[in-house]
């Protein structure tokens, strides 16, 4: 649903003037439908992921789905989000079922209905997830469940380099291994944890180097024999001792630990300066270089910029004073150079932040104009009136019809 | 890609009057770049599945689905295809990264570039996928590729009734065991394994009972493990003993019969006897009713119809004589309730054949007119020459524009 935001809701009436009609806007917050049995529940756009799953949790079902815990469904709906789940579970295009959308031209529509697999005419679902809102405005999610696993573990192990940590992530992806979550932690990012960590996670003082969290998952003899593959895996990498966070409690302390990472950076960043951050793919083997190359640390301390490196894809984020010309300029002159280089590599300038207003001169970059005339022919068709303004979410993606 | 069958091909030359242009046909079956490190396979529409993975394997790597034998890519695009993996490995859906497509006024576009996920831009890949060549014509294909399974098993299991073994089947997927393919045959299509399968197959005569064959797949350990699970899980729906297909070869064999079970029916069926099969899918609460109710046995004998149930939704085949009327009407009969019935279920009239010629009226009542209104504006844009005919695999999905 791309009129929301991840994080903002709307309430309140509405009245079309001269039409008699009232409108009411409330949260969308509820949930609708929930149908274990068929491993799928209907909810609205307003819905928080984190409410959602603690509402169903004694069904034994979730959305395995893991970004931010302030995103909602309709805004993950708008972005194709993911999160730290991403390699084992994918992103929001494979768990919306159907959703229900309101055209341009106020007719409702359903997408399909709800079986989990069908061919019945054009991937409607597919084609308004990640549209940001500029094709139709979503107000109900049908969504696929998953069994809570039976057991979890999570293992992080430190490698001396990011190359060492990504060559052993390669071949743990090649063995077929499915770990639910394979994060990347660099070392300034290590740092953040040791020093402004919750207790739980300062258990013990981390090597401050590239490090890789795994969180494993499925039935507990399954887990013991990935583990010991995964040490096999990576052994010629010289890894650090692979350390298993024990009791239940600092598995998650150690897993919210890199979930907030950003969060932590941003509470203990330097007054005044704020957050570029910026979301990055590249095919698979190209991964090393990237981020190998994404951020210069000795320009950027010469400079003042506090710059790190996390995550799944090639998610940078660096902190800087926007009254420092010098930085701020440095900082748009490190971002661009990442996303030219992700696009030699036949990657994308955004894994899972999506368009905005922010990217969109880089998809023409990155796909080429002929692709791109063809989406704003799908958005015309979509959202005809054009004459000076479009009705859904105006200017993002692509700038507004008058001003191209 | 649309126009192109699972199972044809096109070669040769084609000069358009007046360009001086000449466009060559070829066969379009070659494999054009493979990336082992990066997961990923570039291929033309014509390229076999089968030949495909063969020419891989040394990598240690494939494509997972696992339609008929003699799907080809472009098919398997232009359907969405699933098969017997489809429960572990979704459908063609999550395995296109991006597509090469001809579009009606002739200019070529790519839907995005290489990395395994990407919200940069409309979910083009998507939109194309299932779209049965009716909104472009793809000629090239990057397809994500997974590791090949350290270790595979295959056990049968038979139960007293249809519902017992759905139950089961039920209670297996909230486990969240990873079967790798899940499948039905009843007691019709056993019966066909004994008296028509291959020898491998006939080491024994199986029970002639509702039967589910599953595909076990992962690290040695974790399928132990799983095993023992899945013995659990079923006990109380009285099953008969698990089977396991020891050496390798009766693996393959047990799963070949069960693929090529509806080749081994049309190769037995009685002279001059026809086909007609079809594919709804339901929500898994409703599979057990559905099935339970969709082919009347006693109905089919009477009229001397062979009727069957099989597959991973609610496969049905029939044969009958196309000259005997009364046949033929019980036939239309039983396939028109039965999507009807899927239909009042929340289902599907197609689960993974996809719509074509023969299901355009049912999709209006599955999808509802404003939902088909919308994709036939998705439809004019990208194929805007609807004067008098379409120009992209006119007729399919969608009825031709001045024939509505």
């Amino acid at each position: 649903m791309g009129a929301f935001g991840a994080g903002s809701s709307v309430e309140g009436n509405f009245s079309a003037p001269h039409s008699g009609i009232t409108i009411e806007f409330t949260h969308m917050d509820k949930i609708l439908a929930f149908h274990p049995d068929d491993l799928d529940v209907v909810v609205q756009p307003g819905v928080n992921l984190v409410n959602l799953n603690n509402e169903i949790k004694d069904s034994g079902l979730l959305l395995p789905l893991d970004p931010s815990p302030t995103a909602m469904i309709g805004g993950m709906v708008s972005t194709n989000c993911s999160g730290t789940n991403a390699m084992r579970y994918g992103n929001m295009k494979d768990w919306a079922i159907n959703l229900t959308v309101v055209l341009a031209d106020g007719r409702v529509v359903k997408t399909r209905r709800r079986p989990r697999k069908t061919s019945a005419g054009y991937n409607l679902t597919g084609f308004f997830v990640g549209a940001e809102g500029t094709l139709g405005l979503v107000t109900e999610i049908t969504l696929k469940l998953a069994p809570i696993p039976q057991d979890t573990s999570v293992a992080i192990v430190s490698f001396p380099r990011v190359r060492a940590a990504i060559t052993a992530a390669s071949r743990i992806i090649r063995s077929g291994i499915q770990l639910a979550a394979f994060e990347l932690m660099d070392d300034v990012q290590m740092q953040v944890v040791n020093r402004h960590g919750s207790a739980a996670v300062k258990i013990r003082k981390w090597e401050e180097e590239p490090t890789l969290f795994m969180k494993f998952s499925g039935t507990t003899d399954a887990i013991k024999s990935d583990i010991k593959r995964v040490q096999e895996l990576i052994k010629n990498e010289k890894p650090g001792p692979l350390h298993f966070a024990k009791p239940k409690l600092e598995e998650l302390d150690l897993w919210a630990a890199r979930k907030e990472a950003l969060f932590t950076m941003v509470s203990t960043r330097k007054e005044g300066n704020v957050l570029w951050s910026t979301d990055v793919a590249v095919p698979l083997s190209r991964l090393a270089v990237i981020i190998g190359e994404n951020i210069s640390k000795d320009e950027c301390s010469k400079l003042g910029i506090f710059g790190t490196v996390t995550g799944h894809v090639g998610d940078t984020a660096m902190f800087y004073d926007p009254h420092n010309a010098e930085q701020k300029a440095a900082v748009k002159k490190v971002v661009d150079d990442m996303m030219h280089r992700a696009l030699e590599m036949d990657g994308t300038v955004s894994g899972e932040h999506a368009i905005g207003i922010g990217k969109k001169d880089c998809l023409v970059e990155e796909l080429g104009q002929g692709t791109i005339d063809f989406m704003k022919t799908l958005k015309r068709a979509a959202d005809p009136k054009h004459a000076a303004l479009w009705l859904l979410n105006p200017g993002k993606v692509f700038d507004l019809p008058h001003s191209t």
